[in-house]
């Protein structure tokens, strides 16, 4: 049994159908193990999707798709071959899935402050016993009690966009060397770069811990398609693996089948740099509007990747930005309050966050001034 | 707080993003709060995908789709209307929602002996305390332990294909209103149905107790869409909903746009019916088979519905069918081991479980001459 993972993972058996799977496939086989539907009765939808992404397939995914993300994995430094991919049915799972494998009621769990909020809503279920760090006071975080799992965004983070540079990540990766700590990487905005940035995985300098890293296709491609993947050490796999059946069995084939797809067509690299020019320019246009309407209000640096403006506001008295919230969606603008991004509430310093990415660029500073006028209005009061 | 609920649901929160939902969607609304991509940045896939189901959506899953069920649900006898429908990511979800929703260490959950695999493995994995039960010894089988929930699949079980009639269907409520236990009803196969017989769900007769219910898209339609759906009693709708969040934010949407559109298309109960047609006829052929080569050798009904025959082999000492396996396989044959349908293995009274609904006709005798000599030469040894 590894350091650090729950008391559930003892209680966690193989699926002995999903684990024949492999063999059941080889040519010549005649299975009466699954319960597979005759190939001749799935509908065909009119031609448009082929027929073997209809019937139940890996719980790792497709091992084309697994390949590819490996290869990409290693121009990053990850070293990680298709073997030690699991397809996610988005890197919600990926939280999920890690939660179930490290996470008892009052487990150690270190947490950047501010970091994702679904993150520590599924740790927080699962009974995470939170400690918030900050990566530049790292050596000492831990003197009094050492964390079983570390999560860690260390790439245009959510929410506040920070990103780390070489020493901060070298300092983060030694520490969980230290510890022997599961270091747990979400990496979904790594392609949305928008300025030259340090963007190595911190994975990548891990010798001695254990570790998964995951990233999501939602945010290049579409997140409709609910897909994402994980890569970890090879000691988490086969865990990984079976809470992955135990969830749902394996991630939808047709997106597996349209991501490959697109990941493979020669046109995607340049796609990819077209929506990266785009976001680049609607962050440059958002600033320059906070610029002229928060100039005063509030403090921010100007998002280096990822998709989102992080507000301190200007107070004298801390304000819990929730409360703000109704009032702006009753003019028309929605936003995120700080709050929910910190494993304690009373550290949010009355921040908010906007997203930049989605908004038509001709609504934005309507909004951004009504915003304004609503959080003047309880900033003076 | 309800009765029967796992401590961490104290611990559930809402997504503030996911609750602000429907709230975003309303016309004119400027929503800076998700991490949304530009509508025009997602990939057009040759324009074979609608935009809208490339977006993030409802966590519930697609309103048409979630109305369409519920009217199919209260032609069965279940009056659950769209509000309380949640889309899954396949039937496998559910039971890991339920497991979540219900399941502390040392929990005790009534199982049927034998029961789906997959579920006991869930349910283990957060710690079921099992206590297994007999339909017609329920008035009597929870007497010592009362059971926070209970797990069935009253029609067409998986793995020997039992179907409830009435009076059992009856009992079973009844003794869950009596102990205030919440039902879980898994209902995969009742479309695949071959005979007449009663398959009202057993959920429809609850009055004061809380119930899930689900059903799965796998059977009629394809697994690879990894698409199910759950329906609840009004109180569990929350926590199964912030659960389903904290799972995978919400299902695949192109999957559900493909079965909404199969299920509205008017051929689809034709199609249905030639599916029902076509595996009537494989079972019959199948038994058929069986009947020449297993005579003698193992005991079995002819299944009124569902995917499987469970075969209990005549033997003077039992046998663990699970060391059948590696010969069967060497031979080129794969079948389901009984062992894993129980609880405690040493129930399982030496049963296997065949499918017949996927092996093409002409390979079905070889196979099970094949299987019947390994069986045979264990039985005889």
């Amino acid at each position: 049994m590894l350091n650090g993972l729950s008391k559930r993972i003892e209680r966690l058996s193989a699926s002995p159908i999903r684990d024949m799977l492999t063999e059941i496939q080889r040519p010549g086989m005649v299975s009466f193990a699954g319960g597979l539907p005759a190939a001749s009765n799935l509908p065909d939808f009119n031609g448009s999707i082929e027929r073997g992404a209809l019937q139940y397939g890996p719980s790792e995914g497709e091992l084309a798709l697994r390949e590819h993300i490996a290869s990409d994995l290693c121009k990053q430094g990850l070293n990680a071959d298709a073997s030690r991919i699991i397809i996610l049915s988005g890197s919600q799972q990926g939280i999920d899935l890690v939660a179930k494998l490290t996470i008892d009621e009052g487990t150690p769990v270190a947490v950047e402050s501010p970091t994702y909020l679904a993150a520590l809503q599924t740790f927080s279920l699962f009974g995470a016993h939170f400690l918030p760090f900050d990566v530049d006071a790292i050596d000492t975080a831990f003197t009094k009690e050492k964390p079983a799992l570390l999560y860690v965004n260390p790439t245009f983070r959510n929410p506040d966009s920070v990103v780390y540079d070489t020493a901060q990540r070298q300092r983060l990766a030694k520490v969980c060397e230290a510890l022997n700590t599961i270091v747990f990487e979400d990496d979904p905005y790594r392609e949305l770069v928008y300025e030259t940035c340090e963007r190595t995985p911190v994975c990548a300098a891990l010798q001695r811990s254990q570790w998964v890293y995951q990233s999501s296709f939602s945010k290049t491609m579409a997140p409709g398609l609910r897909l994402g993947y994980l890569a970890c050490s090879a000691e988490l796999y086969t865990p990984l693996i079976r809470l992955k059946q135990a969830a749902d069995l394996h991630s939808n084939r047709l997106s597996q089948q349209l991501v490959l797809q697109l990941l493979q067509d020669r046109s995607n690299v340049d796609r990819v740099t077209a929506l990266r020019e785009d976001y680049r320019h609607r962050r440059d246009h958002f600033n320059e509007l906070l610029h002229r309407h928060f100039a005063g209000l509030a403090t921010w640096q100007r998002p280096q990747g990822g998709l989102f403006f992080w507000l301190r506001l200007h107070t004298n008295h801390p304000i819990d930005t929730r409360e703000l919230l109704p009032k702006a969606l009753a003019a028309g603008v929605a936003f995120m309050p700080g709050e929910s991004f910190f494993c304690d509430a009373r550290q949010a310093a009355s921040a908010i966050r906007l997203n930049f990415s989605h908004t038509d660029e001709c609504d934005v500073e309507a909004a951004l001034e009504k915003l304004a006028d609503i959080i003047r209005t309880a900033v003076y009061r």
